[in-house]
């Protein structure tokens, strides 16, 4: 059995894609070479995954491929939320069955103003009872326009099956009330670079981000540093990465981040429509800010 | 072959469940009871019909269900709108063979950042030039935090394939705007009662209205007298029924209106979760809500 | 004594400064001019009348050059709200005795979380006990951030020195509610010209209108046809304006508002810094829109 | 002359009213006792000073009672932010004539949708310009609903007068991104409590926090603990804390704070109206936060 380790960095890993097709192929050798790092886990199906956009079968094809292709130390994660309670069981459980070890779940967000915490919370617990695998929440308002607030995450650390939140806000704040006030054991990880050492400082357990996937290295030093009380060290890698974590998360999204991987080697590709490429002139911005945070880049500029 | 029909009151259709599966069976004795009154058509996976709540085969039955129970003199239309432009070709197409004359097309929005003209204006357009009915801009800022900005629309305007806009904004001025700036026989429905009478006042063509689930007769009615220039008596309407659309819209959403439906004799049901049902004390409430806006109400308080 | 009018178009009219210091001279003869066309009244010290840039001596000549500029026939407002209750009523005391006929008071907002509706009542009540002259409340949520609910609004109606509201939002729900729920004569204003037409189909008395410094007699004939029950001839009138309004208000701000009076012969003069004078490019964008409304402007392009 | 500190804790003093008029007496008495911990200086004039309910006599006479009763050692900051640069410049200069060392500048917000990048930079170089002493600017979105982007402050940290920044928002990322940006030696201070030891540990110089009213010791433990190197007892602190300060600036605000100085022994007094006394039941709830933190309370429950 797997022992879950959420003590280190995570990427949300982005689906490749090749004719509109999924690439499994480059998914495969995208992940081995993730995995030569020292990341602790890889998350697939998230914001940066474009879930939105993949049928369920894809869905259930892209975690079976993640799962094969990692080593057997690293934590599986798949992004199963869907906006009905029902829906969301169903690919939890398919997830599990393709080899994830845990669901990242996001927020039901459309009916925004019906959001309150009594649904939320009922459609939290109802899934964590059902679900065969660990449920870790996951709060985006960027994406979702609905924010899990520190007591709605209080009550929901009490259910065994629910261990631990990706908060994308980078809100210390809000990151600092949910270590307060949830059950010991329950993890909490930040889900922006943009606030990683912060975060880590104040006792976040880790991150699953973007920037990771680009810079998995830098990620994995900073959350050493921290563990290793070179507060100093850590601080001035954060703010090293800071522009490039802007670039490939707020200001040019998914088509970014997957331009920053063909920089350094990876297989990126296109995003899925209605998403565009990278356009020229962002590309050669893009690369500026990479080469300024001092990555080895494989394309010339 | 269907006239297509925009010139009047559409009502947005709930979804029922029974037991949590689709009861098709009460679907097409409301539709059949819809559509005694003079409404034009019928929405079915609308926003109020928990579309995202459904799975792809669901949709499918949902819209056959409603073609084949409508008159043959109601124009039907279907909510298509996925976040990726693949799926909603695939959805529109599949619809069109179920019955739908015309596409509703919510505009994708998980990416939200990201949904700039150019990548709007592309998932349109190659819907448009694919679909083998019309499409319906769906314009709900609401719970898509997303706006079409009148320029966007009046250039959308311009493809033969895309034939309306429902906007939801209740924003007369942006209603205004896109009467303005489209092309002519483009059509411009509003979403919302809550600006019904003054949005036909401005020039509008029609309502695709919640509260026309509830009260589709006093719909009509606004929509009569505008055309036949009695502003008086439509004002009077619009004034009357405004709580009650506050209350089956922004206060109690599909719960809400669900609830409103078994008060006036149709089958409502409950929501899907992670919705949960009308509580009692809001019940009350509704109720009366209801009587004061003058329903005949089967259902004693 | 005057009797108050509201059944019509008031202009809240610009500050005219030259070399930085109240230019009373120009604002005289605009008074004058603006006089000439059928308003039923002026509005010194609004948003448009750059009132928190001004001192406080500064709003008391402004508000006494207004008074006797204009004809004794029409009604003079002047902006008194203050952040603290207390400035609020001595401002308004002090401008009664300039000639101010009724106060408009915008809601304090600074502290945004704090106006709770206990404290928004306490403060209008306070105040309606106190001042010499009656309170219009100003409700203008794009500079407040502060909004008026109907619920409020319905309280203070109430008070038989609070006699009406002007409402910027352009929100017609929301003027439908103000006149769904607040005591019979109290007056409501529209205080956008984007949503002149349709709110005074609803029912409204009459608008506070930025546009109604430039086309005057374009807003008091919209006025006047919904009054004599010419809906078609209203409507495509406001249709006309739309996008002027548009760039008076929402695109180019007080800047705008004062370039746009060059152009059709009023003095308009600079902004105080830290607004900056239109930029020629705009400038030109405006005057082109200014033409397309069928102004007549005294300026070459 | 004084030498400036800014590598410390600076708490925005309440403003404290008896029967509605300003107490200077109790105002030195404070002054004396948060002078007895290690604040590095003191802020007339913030936002918890209710500068918006203060006229310009009243201010100056505060920044003079402020100076007069801190010891020489202490840097004294003045609030002198208005909407328009000319009255900003004017009060400026009337507070350094009073002993202000600093003049703290908030962003003018009124007309949010004019506030553009060119008119912010252009409202402060006038200002740096004409001021005889430096320039603090001021971002505080939270009221203002205006935020100043790291290249508007990187451009402003070339400006020789203007010295440093606080930055309310709480948002880690865009300290981070100030620190990258801005000229060597300008100062960045954190303005909320709930971010002190993460922005400390980012590399921010000090914070002015409105919880250093309260718990002047707390903050300035964090401070020094981080400059010691000792992150975990910092971090503990920091966690200890949230709460409270969630208590006395978010959630009750001014009323808040004033309840909580009353409770540690330091005279509070009422807040101006429109602001309302906190209620008592949420006084009881403020003393609990308050007994929970650890502080000792010099008044009974």
């Amino acid at each position: 059995m797997t022992v879950l380790n959420f003590d280190g960095i995570i990427p949300p890993i982005p689906t490749p894609f090749k004719d509109g097709r999924l690439a499994c192929d480059h998914l495969a050798a995208n992940v081995e070479r993730w995995c030569q790092s020292e990341i602790v886990g890889l998350l697939a199906l998230g914001s940066n995954g474009e879930y939105v956009y993949l049928s369920p079968e894809e869905k259930l094809k892209l975690v079976a491929t993640v799962a094969s292709a990692a080593p057997g130390d690293r934590t599986i994660l798949a992004g199963t939320g869907c906006e009905s309670t029902g829906e969301t069981i169903r690919l939890t459980r398919a997830c599990a069955d393709r080899g994830a070890h845990v669901a990242l779940v996001v927020t039901p967000c459309y009916y925004g103003g019906q959001m309150v915490p009594d649904v939320l919370i009922r459609h939290y617990e109802t899934l964590a009872d059902q679900s065969p695998i660990p449920i870790l929440l996951y709060n985006v308002e960027k994406f979702t326009h609905v924010n899990l607030d520190p007591p709605i995450v209080a009550r929901l650390s009490r259910h065994q099956n629910i261990i631990g939140i990706k908060d994308s806000s980078g809100n210390v704040a809000q990151l600092g009330a949910y270590l307060n006030q949830v059950e010991a054991g329950f993890k909490v990880l930040v889900g922006t670079a943009s606030a990683l050492y912060p975060a880590l400082a104040l006792g976040c357990d880790g991150g699953i981000l973007a920037l990771a996937n680009v810079a998995p290295h830098a990620c994995v030093a900073i959350h050493r540093l921290v563990r290793r009380g070179d507060h100093e060290a850590a601080r001035q890698l954060q703010l090293t990465f800071l522009a490039l974590n802007q670039a490939v998360t707020a200001r040019y999204g998914v088509p970014g981040l997957k331009a920053a991987l063909e920089m350094v080697g990876y297989y990126g590709g296109e995003p899925r429509p209605p998403l565009l490429p990278l356009a020229a002139a962002d590309c050669r911005i893009l690369y500026r800010i990479m080469a300024d945070a001092g990555l080895e880049l494989e394309v010339p500029a």
